[in-house]
C-alpha cells in the first residue's frame, strides 16, 4: 500500500501525524446552525501548536445519513491531546454536544491512511 | 467561512469539484481484507478523467463505530459519475457490498467543504 508521505501533508512527519475524523449525525436543518459553531472551536484549535489543517464537510444531500463530517491533521497524536484540553476549547465542545437547540451525535476518532491514490 | 481556493485542490477548479466521502461499518477483524480490495478498486477510479485524489482511512481504535473512511476528490460531479459507470469498477464494488466473508454497510456521498482551517 502506498504512504501517507505521498499526500500533501509534508509540513509534518508523515510517521508521526495523525488524521482526526469526527462522523456528526445531526438533522439537516440544524447543520447550518451547528457549523456556526463549529467554526468558532475550529478557529481556537487551528492556532494550536502541531495543528496542520482542518475541513468540516456537508452532506449535498439532505438525505445523507451523516451530514457534516470533519477531516483534520495534526502533527502527533500528543499535540491534538493537548490541543482538545485546552477549557477554552472543551467548554465549547461539551456544549455543542449537550446542545438542545441542535441535538447532535458525535463520531470523533483518529485514523491512519492506510492506502492513498495518486 | 473561508473558501475550498485555500485547500491543496489547485489542480482542480474550485467551484466545481466535489468530494467523495464514503463511511465504511465493518467488523475491525474484517477491515484488512476489505481494505486489499478497496485499493483493487481505487487503482482503476484512480485512471479515470478527473480524478483527483482519494485516501482511505483505518481507524486507530478496534472499538470505533466506523472502522474505514474513505474522502476522495474529483473534479466534478459528472466525472465522478462517468467514472462510477464503468463496470470495472462497478461489479468489483458490488461484489464487495455484498460480499459474505466481509460483511460492511457504505455510507456513501457527495460532500461541499463549507469551512476550511488554515
Amino acid at each position: 500500500m502506498t504512504t501517507e508521505s505521498q499526500q500533501p501533508v509534508e509540513s509534518s512527519d508523515p510517521s508521526s501525524s495523525v488524521t482526526f475524523i469526527n462522523i456528526f449525525e445531526i438533522a439537516p436543518e440544524d447543520a447550518d446552525a451547528f457549523a456556526e459553531k463549529w467554526e468558532q472551536r475550529a478557529a481556537i484549535m487551528s492556532k494550536k501548536p502541531g495543528f496542520i489543517d482542518t475541513r468540516l464537510h456537508r452532506a449535498q444531500s439532505p438525505e445523507g445519513r451523516f451530514q457534516l463530517v470533519n477531516v483534520a491533521h495534526w502533527e502527533s497524536q500528543e499535540a491534538w491531546e493537548a490541543a482538545g484540553a485546552d477549557p477554552a476549547f472543551a467548554d465549547r465542545a461539551n456544549a455543542a454536544r449537550d446542545s438542545k437547540e441542535t441535538p447532535v451525535t458525535a463520531n470523533p476518532g483518529l485514523y491512519d491512511v492506510i492506502v492513498t491514490f495518486p
